[in-house]
């Protein structure tokens, strides 16, 4: 497997948990099932959205081991392998293709913001000693950005880096990146991590995506993947239309990733508590937009309405116009400002 | 023709000066000519490629008479009305009204950040007592942004508001727009400033572009959107791709907008020295992206080769291989940072 | 007057309006008087709480005229002279040199963001031009930075540029300045704009500052001056933490100058309506901020307190908790990321 | 030693390593006694500067074995505690309080920007379980930001939180912290973790700092500590000055901390290879600012100067002029605009 191109929707895989904080092994086993069986071309363990930061190291290579085990090559798997320094990684990279994925994902140094040199000479340590394939993972939001010369250089000094997965969403740097490095590297793969943009990104030339939203409505996103790529462009524009509305629900109205898990839950999931504590009226929040995502996910025939039903424009619940109309705002302020 | 769908790419007007610093009447209705030739759908002028800025108000007024006197109706203008304050840009809509123009464009107020309900205010009494349709102009890059429910509250209120400029280049930002509006104002029309992305804003649903590109290349830009339009999607992408790297000269090698005025020259106008003073570095510097440009140009057709020609990977000039590799980091740091 | 250094608190003027939106001249006459009755060391009109951006090239030349014949020379003016280009600028320069103003106030270039390059250029081209003495004004919330090498650079290259007047509220960045510029220009003169931090910027080595709060509390600026400037530092504290819950409660509670526009009023003069429109939420918004200003101005004795008291904690008036507690947030949240 | 008040200057540590990439024990238990010999009020090991989040949780642990073993209460520990989650966290605040450590310090959660809720919800369940004394730890250019709300809720509602360390380095926001603070927790102590506004935050009345800059100069933060206290203001602003540039220098010229690890080499530790990989051109740059560092260090008589001397301004080295400008205006943009 480890010769074929990376291709497709990979999901970012969430972790259920116990009531006592663990991982939920049985739970996620059924996850990773219900998740093939709906057609993702790919699993994604350890990503931000699997909240790989929240783990320790033995629970990331746990973690991987179940998906793996139960995935028994039906899918390739990428996994998430940034650990807290270079020999940290390359050892999760051992660990990692010793159990068979297909790939690793490894983010940008995190914390300290790094130049694009720094971040050059990280992954190119990485590269020259990892025994799997990398794809380099760029979240600038959250880690420190990889730029497009850095991209560009380490596809030209590391064949054992064969992907980057860009979660910038934006158009532009994509194909800038694809001109950059295809010319040199025509199988390197383009994966794009903002699900508001699938549609365009694929049409303007990206391979496929790590898509959270493919953890909640897997039909979906496989729908709007063949239909993009089929070129059945009127009828995937709604669908990607569509997926802006809940991709914006799931990512903007709570703390990443709680509006994936309470969605997965509507899916019939137990999710248990994350392990960010939050506040009293975080837990309320939650459960109003637990509400506003039934009605959306019901339209699409994959849950029943809520008791009590669906007004028309429900979706921000029952609070007050007037806070509504603040958050609306402010969300959309700091969306802009490219602050969340 | 006042009730016409803005549709297609207007071209932001470039306004040549003579040697004293003024208007060069005559090289502006040459280059006038020259654009509407070569199939631009309208032109645009008092845009940020236009400098509205620098010019005094009386400027402003003159530019548009000229435009509006050399073009006799051949394609719809857009004319940019933003002055001091709401009274004296009502009163720029009526002189532009009264000019036969098609619609004017008013950025949201700048230098002030000001929040989403200072921009409806100031939007609704402008829609409530302008004689001319309008359109919003979103920049969020150098002005107060608009945002979503504020551009859908717009569109609800004022039926005179008929069109938004987005120069964010943001795709996600434009579906959320089109999904706001559409269902209740179907003829608001959607226009993408941002040439970098202009192929997938067609593919979601934009009707078209103000896109500074058009004025230097107008043949190309002409030729994505038509290719774009009829779903010719593997040579879009081609054309699209060269525009990314052709936009990105312009747009991040030099003081906006600059480098456009450097590539209009190549094409045959002579634009004169702009009215922002550049250090004696930055005007070396301008020439050598003249020459990069020309190397550019000439690859469609558009120029010969510049004396000494075009080596491979020349683009960078002759700087020392390290400066260039700093500025090149930084620029992408900041662009990426949305600084730039 | 013109050999004076610049010293001490300059009231940057707000501008009272009529009833029509015109400048209210005999109110403005009468603010005058009052300001400098009140101890303020300098006026300056056409700042950015002057709003200059809002009137027109007459209206500014116009304001500065009625302050210049009003102030009489009892304190001196630095008046800003911004226009739409540096040659509209030095026009500016000339008339109010011809006015006997002391210096002129010169904000870089904004909408455009501009690189340090160009706005040295730009300083530049004014400081060999200029018949007066000229301020640099660095306001990189809402104008293109002037970086440390280009105010190094400006101070040796032109005389004529006697000051900067920096309202980044930035300690280290104001010390860089000082440390760059004072051993070759000793009387070259540093004013900080962020009433905030105006003690510790006293202490570390600033000449003065023009603070918005002297045009509403002009006794208390000029107390913590004086108590500053005197080492009475546990006075001085004292008062610089008064003022800066109030200077945060004029400046991130209302669109800004509106909430300094609103305590003036307090202080018993009649500012009109301010030209940027308001929706009618916001106008309910100013009228109940205008509560808690009485309160907090009629605990220093300069008004009474409103009608039905001000009880503890009342600041945030009759809105409910949970609005207040989200906007107490998402205030910070913008403050602390630099974008109020 | 519990019930004191922090107060002075805690020293965030630098972690030595052997040739094989390890913790250098010997030398870091030198350099715990160096410092304390040079009168630095505490040590502070796994801060930022401390590198912590390259170290494994087992590393973490043993370098604050290390040195409270070799500090054998001479001074007060204050040790970063901050691990994947909650859970784990706690658990480090118990192995540090079984050690003897006086408090620990508690990073904001990070990769993941979390809102103010999220925060507050983070720390009061750490607040409410652990054992030992917690100061927060504000670093928003690093870590979700800590808002003022949050601080004095947290201070109100936890009393094992004592105090807050924040390095925004903004006077302002240190000053409504303390008065949201202090009139109901007058024992809470305010660090500030800003080298180059030390005096002036000390001046506005916070207790002290935990300082990078300490750990390579302690006599020097030692003496600006005493000289602002005592209150002799001039000398004080003299050392501050001498301080910022110093500081600029090590945080601005190299990625964060390598500058002051290549200081602290100079004073006579082998501090080893950092863990974060570094291009050629980076060793390069980085051997330069060694130079660059010494000169300064001897100017202070902390050093001999280098091999060739320090001529006049050569703090720059040998690169080119172009070069240089080209650095310090992109230094001073990015750093201005709050991104460095």
């Amino acid at each position: 497997m480890s010769s074929t191109r990376l291709q497709g929707i990979f999901t970012p895989n969430l972790v259920p948990f116990t009531d006592s904080g663990d991982i939920n092994e049985p739970e996620l086993r059924r996850y990773v099932n219900w998740l093939i069986e709906r057609g993702v071309h790919g699993l994604y363990p350890n990503g931000s959205t699997g909240e790989f930061t929240r783990f320790t190291v033995e629970e990331r290579k746990r973690i991987v081991q179940i998906i793996a085990d139960e995935t028994r090559g039906r899918v390739p798997l990428l996994a998430g392998a940034a650990e807290a320094n270079v020999k940290e990684t390359i050892r999760a990279c051992e660990f990692y293709h010793d159990l068979g994925v297909r790939a690793v994902a490894i983010v940008a140094p995190f914390y300290y913001k790094l130049s694009p040199k720094s971040v050059y000479a990280y992954f190119r340590e990485i590269g020259r000693n990892t025994p799997i394939d990398v794809t380099l993972y760029n979240i600038p939001m959250f880690a420190s950005p990889i730029d497009v010369p850095t991209v560009q250089r380490l596809s030209e000094e590391c064949e054992k880096i064969v992907a980057i997965k860009d979660s910038s969403g934006e158009i532009p740097h994509m194909i800038r990146m694809i001109q950059a490095v295809r010319p040199n590297r025509p199988e390197f793969s383009f994966l794009t991590g903002w699900d508001a943009a699938l549609m365009p990104m694929l049409l303007v030339g990206c391979d496929g995506g790590t898509n959270a939203s493919s953890g909640v409505v897997p039909e979906l996103t496989r729908k709007l993947y063949d239909l993009t790529t089929s070129l059945q462009l009127d009828a995937a524009r709604k669908v990607q239309y569509d997926l802006v509305t809940l991709f914006d629900t799931m990512i903007y109205q709570a703390e990443f990733p709680d509006g994936f898990r309470a969605a997965v839950e509507l899916r019939g999931f137990r999710m248990g508590r994350g392990r960010q504590p939050l506040s009293s009226d975080q837990l309320a929040d939650l459960s109003k937009l637990g509400n506003t995502l039934q009605c959306m996910l019901s339209e699409h025939g994959f849950t029943d309405q809520p008791v009590g039903g669906c007004g028309i424009g429900t979706a921000s619940g029952d609070r007050a116009p007037e806070i509504d109309s603040i958050v609306q705002n402010v969300v959309a302020e700091l969306r802009r400002r490219g602050l969340m």
